[in-house]
């Protein structure tokens, strides 16, 4: 993943509206109607918030049927992973150190 | 984490610069001029930088010191990692496929 695939993902994510849509999608693909259901935003609104995500390779919109379903796009989730793997290290030693702490009390 | 912490971090990490002062800082804690150093940037862009950071909660200044050196903090990256669990499954389904098929072949 680049570096601007990773700044086009990260500021994708950097919204509860558009993370909201990402977890939605978990369970199927959707339409923007569907997709707007829940939200108190208009299709419209929605439809833009789609629209970053598909740029972020987050979302691919289905371009033969005529309600458009948006699917999710693992991708750039798996390259945010592979991203935080050398900073894994980190919270991982400070957990065994205070588990440590927790068995001398 | 909340939303709130969540949009701070995600969008902290939408620039390359700042993924980078991270990754200087998996070395060790370092100066605003430390940190500069291997960038075509102002120390006084860099510290912008580290305040962003340090806003999302992923960096620490030091209080007492002169130079007042950063150091990573991985709470929120850990947060981001609790925040990737449920998409995890997808990646994992879609790469044990990949693996069935290339054996079948």
């Amino acid at each position: 993943m680049t570096n601007a695939q990773l700044d086009l993902a990260f500021a994708a994510l950097a919204d509860a509206t558009r993370r909201a849509i990402l977890a939605r999608l978990l369970d199927g693909e959707a339409s923007v109607a569907e997709l707007a259901a829940p939200f108190a935003l208009t299709p419209r609104a929605i439809s833009k918030h789609v629209g970053v995500l598909e740029a972020a390779g987050l979302v691919a919109r289905s371009r033969d049927a005529q309600r458009r379903p948006s699917r999710l796009r693992a991708e750039p989730l798996a390259g945010i992973d592979r991203w935080l793997d050398p900073y894994r290290a980190l919270w991982n030693a400070r957990f065994d150190r205070l588990e440590r702490r927790l068995a001398e009390q």
